[in-house]
């Protein structure tokens, strides 16, 4: 593996001990995590849920954007929002997660967005499905391979400039869940959740979730762009392809207890019960079990696991544990299985820190 | 000046060349600036003006939450929202700022929060006065010096557990535009901004704009809490007292033109004319001037700036500049200045990185 990668197009591998840098914290100031403890809402309220944007938040008139359907496509369309949202309307609570969650904490740390745990969150979403709009009315021409979505966010990334654009398999684009999305939480979207429109493809990491939407093109080959090709693939060594980042791994993460440190964010309970609850979610396949470790990892307990609602399957799902605590120092973990595996207890490590789930660990002193 | 001080009540400062730490990062993902692309916005849409919660968000029931008034007065209010809400509404337009803002540029760099440049945001804050309800209802008892404002929320801070508490001198408490706040932007307080209770101090730095409100007490003696005495004040030496933290310095800041590089955040613009704009603001005094430099600093000219609005002179002011820019590398700086002076073109170093308004520097690649 080589810890440091000059070329054009790889992302940079922090040496071993070097401290998080400005150009990583950069990125931290201006996107943002969810605080855990909104953890506690079945919807994430508004400002709370994680945003990453690769770009800056670009200016897009709702009055003059239009979007165009195109490519292989019998009958192109240019639509605008008011004529869009004629169209019959759905909401669904999904879940989403940037795929880069975890990185910070990954050793070599790849430099990107330096996430934590916290880039996560689930709305309300509001919109029409994609697969009428591509079926019925543009409709297919022969040999549709990918749709790839185009946003009006622009910039450089590892030396190409670019429109963000990301192609998706076209079963994944004619999913039912499969929208486009003009409101959040009862709301028209925010700028940086990708007003007027964006793409959601429940079950997928945020980078599938195309933001500022400005065409939807029909290819008759694999999508080969920056965002498909060269990032969101998982890949040890730089001169691999590496398979492309998809569907959400499993992953369980609890509301710290108690207070915080403010500098240290270490956790501070009382002696005697505390409840725990977090949520626990999975794109993959169905959470089939929630455990709770509160002695570092050696012993675990089964936690209580909501039932999953039939309407949101791609919604995160609250579980609550008893603890009755003891007084000294420890560390609560969870962890969450699907029916596809559990979440791993040591990091699979990626270059480019993509679809880490390992188990969360949460450092509690107990108090007298 | 000691560059490690281990005693309680003491914050870390950085080694040199120490980068950013885990802990710090751990405070950047879960409080959040403002992309500076949203200096576009008059007002703030929800979700990108600036966050900082020293601890975590409480969880505040609204229904059950009363708001107790008491200390040094003669009759000791204890009010439900629905009750504070039919006291007289105003809403007014008010610039926020963290006073740690640009902490993280400081060399040596002190161990907190690591804000850059994007701790503000210019929200429209509803609420009702402070004054009639202190002087017509509850009535000041002789002797009140500060009126000590505390939240629910509750951690520790260099040893000290405690709920978040604030005094500030009893003259700003009865300003007219001090106010007890319930909704923001029109809509009801979302919880990171201190629902269902904050307080709004115009002017001021944002430690002083209280979350969370539970009480509000009347002091005949300056308060000496945590959060007065220890953090928050001005001090280069871990010895003296130094002088407390209270109006905001004079600002300008630029929305970077043009578009970044995803990593490294520079800027890249093509030649020709581009245009510049940016907004300032001083909680201290009214700004008279914005300057901007091409050249790194080496000349300065005069922005345009608009006019204060008379009914919220707390908020920022959008200034423009036409700049016609030349192939080449070169750094953006803006300044403001106030009725009490101008930025300072060096970093003026205190050991908590407080107050610190040094000019903003956008390096830009102009391409041909």
């Amino acid at each position: 593996m080589a810890a440091t990668d000059s070329r054009p197009g790889m992302a940079r591998i922090a040496e071993a001990g070097e401290g998080i840098g400005l150009d990583e914290l950069a990125l931290a100031t201006r996107n943002h995590g969810m605080p855990l403890e909104a953890l506690r809402y079945d919807v994430t309220p508004p400002g709370l849920h994680y945003v990453l944007t690769h770009y800056d938040i670009p200016l897009v008139d709702p009055g003059s954007w239009r979007l165009e359907i195109g490519g292989a496509v019998e009958r192109p369309l240019s639509l605008a929002l008011d004529e869009l949202m004629r169209r019959p309307a759905v909401t669904a609570r999904v879940l989403l997660e940037c795929a880069g969650n975890g990185r910070a904490r990954l050793e070599p740390r790849p430099v990107s967005q330096p996430w934590l745990l916290e880039a996560v969150g689930t709305a309300e979403w509001t919109g029409t499905p994609l697969a009428p709009l591509l079926l019925e009315e543009a409709g297919l021409s022969p040999g549709a391979v990918d749709i790839v979505f185009t946003g009006a966010d622009h910039g450089v990334e590892r030396g190409v400039e670019q429109d963000y654009a990301r192609g998706l398999p076209l079963a994944e684009a004619l999913r039912p869940e499969t929208m486009l999305v003009w409101g959040m939480n009862g709301s028209p979207l925010p700028p940086q959740h990708g007003a007027p429109l964006r793409l959601v493809v429940p079950g997928w990491y945020g980078m599938a979730q195309v933001k500022w939407l400005t065409r939807v093109d029909v290819s008759t080959e694999p999508f080969t762009g920056f965002q498909n090709a060269t990032a969101y693939r998982l890949k040890v060594d730089s001169d691999e392809d590496g398979e492309p980042v998809t569907r959400i791994r499993p992953r369980s993460l609890l509301a710290p207890p108690g207070w915080p440190d403010f500098m240290t964010r270490e956790r501070f309970v009382r002696a005697g019960p505390v409840p725990i609850s977090g949520r626990a979610w999975s794109g993959r396949a169905p959470v089939t079990r929630v455990e709770v470790s509160t002695d570092g990892g050696e012993t675990w307990s089964e936690a209580g696991l909501a039932p999953a609602d039939p309407r949101n399957p791609f919604a995160w799902r609250r579980w609550t544990y008893d603890w009755t605590a003891q007084p000294g120092r420890l560390e609560l973990l969870t962890r969450a299985t699907d029916e596809a595996g559990s979440q791993p207890l040591e990091a699979e490590w990626n270059r480019q820190g993509m679809a880490n789930n390992l188990v969360q660990r949460v450092p509690v002193t107990v108090l007298e």
